[in-house]
Parts: C-alpha cells; structure tokens; sequence
C-alpha cells in the first residue's frame, strides 16, 4: 500500500505508540488528583509544556493543549466574534479550512467578515491587505499551508504588512499543515495566536496546542474544571499530550533529515509529474510551496474516478480535504481560487510524509498511466471541455 | 499501591490499550477520506457506534463520540442557554458537576438557572419539582451518580414527575459515573441527552459519548469539517473511539459478575469503615448510593492531611471530585449539601473499581487506624468543633 494522502492524517510514529501505550498503563492517573500518582502525571504534562513551547520559542504559560485544531480554530474565532462590536470586522483568507470557513458563515458572525485577496494558488495579495485592513479590524486569521494547493504563505511579511495597517490587530494562525513540517519557531512571527494537531505529524489523534500570547484573552470554548489554565475544562488527554511531545522530539531532532528528504521528494515528483501532459500541477512560479502537498488536475478523469482506481491499487490519494469529501458539495477552497467546475472535478491532492519514498512515486506515475490508458480514452470523448 | 480515586479516571483495561494500539498501526487513515483505508476506519467507528448504541437501547443515529463528558455537558447546556427565551429557564441540581455548573454561573446564562433541592446527600427531593419546573422550564439537567456523595438519582422518577409536570421539558442525564456502572439502558429512561467519559470505565481518555434522542436540535459547539453528523466537528479519535467499545463490551459482558463484585466490595467496606468511630461515612439510609463511590469524613484529621498521609503509603485516594481538587476554594458541592466547613475541610473520597479487592480495603483501614493513631491525638486537641 502507498499512503500518499498525509495532509489528512499520518501514521503515528512508532515511537508515539509505544510511549502511548506504555503511560496508559503507568500513568493513568487523573492529573489534577493531588496525591503522588497525580502529581506524576501532572509533572509529565508539564515537562512536555516546557518543551514544546521551547522548540516554538514560547513560554509554558502560553501553550495548552486541546483535542486538535479545529477546537483550536473554533476557540480563537468564537473567542473573538462572540466580543465583536457592531462596527468591528475579522478578517480572513477565502481558502481557511472549514473550522475557521464554517464559523465565518454563521449568520450572526458574518456579517462581521472581510475576505482577503488570494492568488491562483491561494498566496494572500499582500499589496491588497490595505483595502482588507483598517482600525476597525479586530482580528486576521489565516492558514500556514493551504491544506489543498499546499502553498506557503509568507507569515512574516504578511504579519508585518497587517501590523503598519493596524498595530492593535489579533493575528491568529492555523498552522496544521505548517507546524514542524515547515518550521517550529512561533515566538519570532509576533502572533497572538497559533493552532495545530498532532495526528497530522505522526502524533496522535484528539490532541492538539494552541498558543495565545501572554496577555492575551481568549475565551474558552469549553468551561468545567478549569484545566489548561481555565482555557480547556475536560481531563486531560494526558497520554496523547505526552506523545505530542514524542513525535516533537522526533521531527526536532531529524528537521535537517526530514527537510532534506522532503525537498528530494517534492522535487522528483514534480519533475515526474511535468513529463505528463494530461496532468497539469497546481502551482505558481512565483509561490511557495510546501514540499508535502501537490494539487494536480488531471485534464479528463474525474477526480472521483481517479481516487478509486487508485486506491483499488493500493494507492491513497484524496479529491482534497477529508473535512471537504463526504460533504459530497464542491470544494470551495478551489472555487474560491477562481478553479472552473469543470476542473474542480478533475483535481486530486497526493501529500506525502517523511515515511515516503522515490520508489513510490515512481509507482504511483506508473499507475497514473496505466489508468489513464485503461479509463483516458472514454474520458477524453466524453469530457468536452 | 492501592488506587481508590477511580472517580477521578480508571486505569485503561490492558484490552483497551492493546486494541487502541493496533488501530493507530493499521487503521491510521482519516475515516473521512474515501480511500479503501478511509472506508475501512470509517466503517470500524461506524461498527462501534452500532455495538454502543445497541447496549444503550438506542439507535445509532442517536449516539455521537465527542472529546468527553465535560465537552458533552457544554454542548447541551450552551445549546439550549443560546437559544433560550427571556422568560424560560433551566432547571440543574446544586450538586451538579463543574461542567454544568461553571456554565450555568456565566453572567449571561445564570438568571435562566433554577437550582433543584436535594437532601443531604443529594439525591434530588421529588416532591419538590413541582415547585421547581413549569411550563416555562425549557431543560432539566442533573447528573445521575454524583462524583462527591455517590448518591444514585432515581432517574425514572424525576423524568416522569418532570414531564408529568411539563411533559415539553428537554431532559440531560450527565451519566459519567453512572455509565455502565450502573446502567446502559438509555432508551428507556425517556431523557433527551445523556453524555458519559471513557477514562471512567477503563477505557481511554479524549473520547466520550453524546446522546441526542432522534429530533431533538442540538447545536454544535464545534463546528468545520462536519464530522459526527455535524454535532463534532474535528477529526475522529478513531482508535480512542474504538477502544471506548472494546471497554464497554467488557463491563457488558461481566455486567453480572461486576456487580456482584461491587456489591460485595462496598457493603465490606461500609461494614469495616462502621466501626472506625471517628470517621463518618456520608450516606443516608433511605437513598440509594454508588457502590463505587464513598464519601467520608474524618471528626479531626483534614483531608487534605489524610490525602498525603494515605500517598505516602502508597494509597490513592482524593478531597473530592478531581476537578475541584486544585481550584484550591471550598468544595462547592458538599457546601450545597449544607455541609459545614469544618466537615468539608475533613471530608474525603474513596472510590472504587472493579479492580480493587478486600486485602486493599484492610489495607487502607489498618492504614487508617495508623494515621490516626499517628496524627489523630493533635488533631483532636487542635479541633475544637
């Protein structure tokens, strides 16, 4: 089986597993119990504060842990809309992922929402964040890597630009498809706000962080206990948090491995991927990119189509995000990025992890042409573009 | 060690573990995506929540995974406190746990709140609804088992006495120490919501359940990618979610050979704490109470003193519900029950699991007698009740 679908979600590290599995049996102790089998668990919770936050360059008191990053989105938006004044407005990329895009709809929020510029690929306009941004806007959020072009935003220059406009402005940023695959350090890109999974670097599911400036208020979304600081009631997930920290550890300590590995990677698949004239790859010249997600447009089968022949072979791919495929409507982010229905059908998204490799490529083009032989044919009379 | 805090979390069955284990290695993929390894995670969570359901009496499209009873008790709560009415009210016991009550003390929500009367060990006053619920009485909410008392509501009771009262009235059972220790059967208690934590029956922690009876609204606190119908948004726990039924069909299947167990357990431990004459055991003659869960107190020793002087013997019990032990202020619920202070400052929980065995009750008693024997003498001079 080839697993070419990681921006969904990644295997866990063998690693995380096993670290999983051991403190469930040792430390299944409910931290804010006060006797010494609390206590050690609670002390296990926050040596993996202390460590997380300083491999993003922040304090421990300005890390919590969640249950993932929708939560986490969900969190710093509501926070934000549920204090908004008549006159205020959050402003948005058009191409966030659905826990950020799904807030934005509700008819009481709405009407506080400005949609930033974005280029074909998803890229922010940053000469445009002046028509976006004013005084009055109280918070900007927008996504690190789009889940479904993979393009990479520049964080600083678009903080930067945000801040001349309005010095005051929040700045939140989802980071799930950025985090330790792009880049670790969140205390030099002056944001308030930082979100991100665990299970989309081969962590686990049901845990995530969010990061909230010092001196910021945020809200929470889930009251009780007063857990995290009062930012997150609920027992803590504690095992999965220990394991957030094991799979930190891994792609800290291999960042040099992994980046290398995934420049190769990117750059063999791209370059296999120009030599076929019925696929077009979805990004720009002038963009950046995460080495991890390529959009393609195959110009006849539809993407549907494609997925499963695939996957009858052994090949994982998806028509784009999870969040986005069993809605069964059209992929908005592609709407929104000016893609034709007709090519919005025909769009697939292969994102790698670090576990992959050539060979798999090399079979995956070599599947792409046998199916587009067996099906191309038949697609190419019916689709008449 | 002797671990009596098993209100607080439950060590995972070793099964649990095992199987959480295997799924994250075989079934990592997103249950979202439409790949053969997709369907196939999909179709594991969609096998449990049938299996679930079926225990519960209830139809599968009723039962939705969340992140945990905490969550599960917000998403109620806050969907009715949003939507509510400036005349209408909500209808909670005074013993409720933190993630009901913290949510009916937000300025916004608190004057829609009436407060149920209980007796002293708070079982709710039957005979007292009518005053408490009308026609305006938008929902009940009360928690099955309390966490400090062990108290067992007769559910059937207050629902037919509620809806003879306003047969309208939305129902929420908070059943986290009820679940499958005292009960599976839901569809026959004729509630609307009920929310309940794996970690409190050996199963992990990051995973609950929701119920919603068919037709009623709930509105989400979560929202993005529209998973669990679009009640949770945010990717599945699948492989907690999973192991949440691999922990539910073992209490299923030994439900006959747990409880004996438990009753045998607790009335062994009501009769040794019985002749300790300077411990009062908190429970009334008339109420029916959890044998899983004790509440005590010491005439002289605080709790706090006797939580560390029983640690450090190596046995693990609590001041009360662990999401009240490091808000460092009074126990709120015990002050509810009309509690004094000094009782409450001496007060203490053991509870227990199917776990636990007579050696560790002897155990814990002789320790007990030591401590007392120990420290006993100058808490009796110092205490001048």
């Amino acid at each position: 089986m080839i697993y070419f679908d990681n921006a969904a979600t990644t295997k866990p590290f063998e690693e995380v597993v096993e670290a999983f599995s051991t403190f469930s049996k040792d430390f299944y102790f409910n931290p804010s119990s006060l006797h010494l089998g609390g206590i050690k668990v609670a002390k296990k919770i926050e040596e993996t504060r202390v460590f997380v936050a300083e491999k993003m360059n922040i304090l421990p008191e300005e890390l919590f842990f969640i249950s993932g990053a929708t939560e986490g989105n969900n969190t710093v938006l509501k926070s934000v809309f549920n204090f908004i004044k008549t006159d205020e407005k959050i402003v948005v990329s058009p191409i966030e992922h659905k826990s950020i895009r799904e807030i934005c709809k509700m008819p009481n929020y709405n009407p506080h929402v400005t949609f930033l510029d974005v280029d074909k690929y998803g890229k922010i306009r940053l000469e445009t964040l002046k028509d976006k941004i004013d005084k009055k806007s109280k918070l900007l959020s927008f996504i690190a890597v789009n889940n479904e072009t993979g393009v990479l935003q520049n964080i600083s220059e678009v903080v930067k630009e945000a801040r001349r406009i309005n010095p005051d402005i929040l700045i939140h940023v989802d980071g799930v498809q950025w985090f330790a695959k792009c880049g670790f350090d969140i205390g030099s890109l002056d944001i308030d706000f930082f979100s991100a999974s665990a299970h989309k670097i081969h962590g686990l599911k049901g845990v995530g962080i969010l990061y909230k400036k010092k001196g910021r208020y945020l809200h929470p979304l889930i009251i009780g206990g007063g857990q995290e600081k009062g930012i997150r009631s609920g027992t803590e997930n504690s095992g999965a948090i220990f394991s957030l920290g094991v799979a930190l550890d891994i792609f800290y300590k291999k960042r040099e491995i992994f980046s290398k590995k995934m420049e190769e990677l990117s750059g063999y698949f791209e370059g296999k991927i120009k030599n076929l004239d019925f696929i077009l790859l979805n990004r720009g010249q002038n963009d950046n990119f995460s080495p991890y997600i390529f959009s393609l447009t195959h110009k006849y089968i539809p993407a549907s189509v494609m997925l499963n022949a695939l996957s009858e072979k052994g090949i994982y791919v998806s028509t784009g995000s999870a969040c986005n495929e069993k809605s069964g409507g059209k992929n908005q982010v592609l709407e929104a990025l000016g893609f034709s229905d007709y090519d919005i059908m025909r769009t697939f998204r292969v994102s790698f992890s670090v576990f992959n490799e050539k060979e798999e490529i090399d079979r995956f083009v070599d599947t792409i042409l046998d199916i587009d032989k067996e099906l191309g044919l038949f697609y190419r009379k019916v689709s008449k573009k």
